[in-house]
């Protein structure tokens, strides 16, 4: 394996992108937050090849981000169900981030397709970069750091 | 158009996705971030192929994330370097949500590779969920509201 590769399993956004870092997974993750759960219903809301949507959900399912359960729906034949774990209910804070900067960057006319609310008072919710004691930073004052040990051998020959 | 089609138009994730739903594109942001502005730097930190990143960067400059512009490195020869924009820079937010996602669920035993810190502080951040007060919300305590207008055509027959 070469430092590159290295570099990039010792970045914790790099080992997320392997997994969600594609635009169909992220949707279906959208979808089930939104509260779709069937087969069809994911169909019907992405107009995704069906192909493609029982491989993506197979990856989420193998991955731990839904979780696929039987229900049965009245007939006798027994279907499955898709529904987001703790692990894809916390992608929520990636698809918040996301849709915001969509509305802001690339806005239509009409009101967002989704929005985030506290669920107990209805007040509604962005997502922001905050200190541990809940102090809130705007992006002007965030500063990335590379860790410190890592210096060295990202200092490349530029 | 399907509605289908139009469903996602009208969703800003979708809208999004369609200019960074590329493993590189963000991961290019991220160097970006964290300092590296010459196409070899890009090379360099994240191993690569220069055609596809060099195809990356013109799109990033063409949709405003990345600033080209010339500099002199001491040579006769004129080079270009890539600055992030303020609309680049917002991308932060989702670059911070996607890191604290995969160390949590993709946790390796060395240290993270970038942390976000208040710079004026140097307080560690992380990406919540806020109230327009600023109160911080968990992700338990987070409904995902579908607009009331869109819930009859995208309530499908499931």
């Amino acid at each position: 394996m070469s430092a590159d590769q290295e570099t990039e399993l010792r970045c914790s956004i790099a080992r997320a992108l392997e997994i969600v870092g594609d635009k169909w997974t992220l949707l279906i993750v959208r979808e089930a937050a939104k509260g779709s759960s069937r087969f069809s219903e994911f169909h019907e809301a992405l107009g995704i090849a069906k192909d493609v949507l029982g491989a993506r959900l197979v990856a989420l399912v193998n991955n731990g981000i839904l979780l696929r359960q039987p229900y049965r729906d009245g007939s006798a034949r027994s279907r499955h169900e898709y529904l987001l774990t703790a692990k894809g209910r916390d992608l929520l804070t990636v698809l918040g981030a996301l849709g915001q900067w969509g509305e802001q960057y690339r806005p239509i006319e009409k009101p967002p397709y989704l929005s985030y609310v506290e669920a107990e008072t209805g007040a509604p919710l962005t997502v922001q970069f905050v200190t541990h004691e809940g102090r809130q930073v705007e992006i002007d004052g965030v500063e990335v750091r590379l860790n410190p040990e890592l210096s060295d051998a990202l200092t490349g020959p530029g």
